[in-house]
């Protein structure tokens, strides 16, 4: 179990350190031109680029060692549609915050190298609804948002990791389906479908931030819940074997 | 047959509200930068981009099952191409309907979750022509745009699912297709190149632009008719067996 | 040879329609905000992504049937590296033209259905050097620039497509050397690498854009020829077998 | 070893040619607009996109012959996990430097090519912290980041190059490991990761940039030394066998 859980630290601390750090650091950088301000960051497009590809290199990195999660709701997802086992839930929840946490900390330090930075000012990258919703959503949007896309996202992992499905796919379409996912939604809810990723940088902004962290915990949760309980009914896959594709995002062909 | 629907209702609705949802929602993002507006949304790249990532992972998720069509336009090429079998143009294409209609109406709602939101005013993301053509394009500028790209899209699906391509490559071929179709094509004519995507979001807008909606139900359709009546001869695919190739899109190797 | 024609003139027609079309129709679509000029459009990083997956999708369609060429410059390095014979040299040469003029004529009447549009004016994604550079490089520059990229490209197109490399990724890679070299020298020669393109769209244009093209037909055929001259004493795969090598681009496996 | 090093002189020239002369010259082209100043260049998404696809592209067409490092410190982290012999270590780091020097000089003739070009002034794609960095970051933000981020482009490297993760990805991975590594740390470094990289540029700009090039040396090799040493802990693959993986990035399956 510990290889898998030191994969499941990395894989977590990479996708928060990665999609959370490019938004802080990288998304707006303005410079002057003639009097005019001009974004020279990468904006959403690049943000969510850079969630996705946390997950692409990840996965094929050390997918194949804990079948590369790094997200609390894929493995409640997964369990419940008997692609890992209970007993791994807890110890893969544990790892995932504490992995993301650590990912939050250290972008806090980097961040905090240019002057000026404040995390709770800035947002560090936080989810939020309402008056913390980047473009305004209502807590119903947001949290409807947040439900439907975990749920896709959960149908997606689980049928690209079926046998049916080509091999060695799984990591890029995982991947690229996280950076949909924020092309989608990063304005609505800055776009959490992970409770670890939420987690780990709430902690650092504190405040109303920190107080609407529940709402990127459930929801996340219950989109993938769904999805784990109809995929088989979706697909017809529900004699599936659960032990041979355990571990197999990532895996050897 | 009800699983392939299944699958095709669950690909078509996240063609729609990833596509189309990326369109209404993250599109344009504007802050303000001392007095200058700035930007920070996806704009039509992003939408690009989105829109052929639904078909990535969908196809790679489902496109066993179903051959992850998710546009009647498709269903009709490869069902003229024989690749499908006649008999289920009619279901895929009810199913594809009902699924970009159910799209709409979550996007609806969660849009609606930002004050000052109405559908008929943003556009909703729909198709048009003249003056609902983003950038302002003639009808017919607009009609020889869709049934070249629907052709061409055909051309590269049928062509990435013959026996002779790499395996494993047509869902990502395929998705980064429409990819490409929406980079050359969002200012003619909002992009359709599918008429399910086209009525899912039109019944909400309703209005001039469910009245030139019947555009982008005509256009792809003809435009994927060429394109499956051409295939073999332009290809030499003539003998192309059927029955093997009918749900290739994303199968095992 | 009459379907690798075929496959020459699709793939061809789709480049310059595809990477062309993004420059002309997409790259730059204004929208005011609060008085701001706004650019919607693509910009020369979607011009950039629409080139490279033109390659991609029809490398990945046809390219087990001709070998994937799609540009005069491929087809000359590669009979200099002895991966295709030099009798198909002319035809692929004449059809790559045909291919791309019809797709320029195509993108005029499209673009002509928008109110004001002028191809000389609007330059018509025309290459150039000196006043006609997007940025305003010499024609030394530009020139060196079209050799080195156009002898990297071949270099990448004649390493992928080595029994050695992995099967089934020279298309992905191919396109996105394209768009790779776009990235970097649009703002210098408009990005040419490819005498079929420069010519599909300068007849269109006329006067001095047309007047400049023979630079993007020499500079891309020298690069090819050093490339496909040097490939074999860089790597060593001078005893690479020719006949074999010749259509696998694409191939399956 | 002589085509090893021509491979990895030919992937670093291309490294840096195409890094670094995406981001000199296209990542800001202005043009205006009724006034408004509007950037149709790459921006740090497309410089971010570029660096990784010099990777994949020549990952895939060199990578069996060298491994395809094209960075000393890439070189120094296999070393340490015994995926390539020490012997090989110096003449790759030699081969690294040189390939990227004459990438800067290449540049540095053709951005010469556009009146008013001053390497020095523009920056020219250096690294640097403090003042030089791009967005105002202490040394130890940048040296904490350059750290951070190679050690985890090893763990990625080593991870997707191990045997048991999908065949035919690692250069897929590896490369848009690096278009994230980018995304999120351009305005911080302007990204490293690579003393190649960081020395091929600093040569020609001089100055301050070339008195800071020493922390783009040891914070790469620094990250790299402890993710070699780290990996087998990790993963638990300490027994893998160094030999076949030696030069396994791009390999035939």
């Amino acid at each position: 179990m510990s290889k898998r859980l030191w994969a499941e630290f990395l894989g977590t601390f990479w996708l928060v350190f990665g999609g959370c750090g490019s938004a802080v650091l990288a998304a707006k950088v303005i410079t002057e031109n003639s009097g005019d301000s001009i974004n020279m960051g990468i904006g959403f497009v690049g943000v969510a680029l850079a969630f996705g590809l946390t997950v692409v290199t990840a996965a094929y990195a050390v997918g194949h060692i804990s079948g590369g999660h790094f997200n609390p709701a894929v493995t409640l997802g997964c369990a419940v549609a008997k692609r890992v086992e209970w007993s791994a839930v807890v110890p893969y929840w544990v790892t995932q915050v504490v992995g993301a946490t650590v990912a939050g900390a250290v972008l806090w330090v980097i961040a905090d190298g240019k002057d000026g930075f404040s995390a709770s000012k800035s947002g560090f990258a936080t989810n939020g609804y309402g008056d913390l919703s980047p473009d305004g959503y209502s807590l119903a949007a947001v949290a409807l948002t947040e439900v439907v896309l975990t749920a896709v996202f959960l149908w997606v992992i689980l049928g690209v990791t079926s046998t049916k499905a080509p091999a060695g796919f799984a990591p890029l379409a995982i991947g690229l389906a996280l950076t949909l996912i924020h092309l989608i939604s990063i304005p609505v809810s800055n776009t959490s479908v992970n409770p670890a990723r939420s987690l780990g940088v709430a902690w650092f902004a504190g405040g109303d931030a920190l107080g609407q962290v529940w709402l990127f915990i459930l929801a996340p949760l219950l989109g993938a819940a769904i999805a784990g309980v109809s995929y088989a009914f979706l697909t017809g896959d529900e004699d599936e074997p659960a032990a041979e594709e355990e571990a197999r995002v990532g895996s050897h062909a």
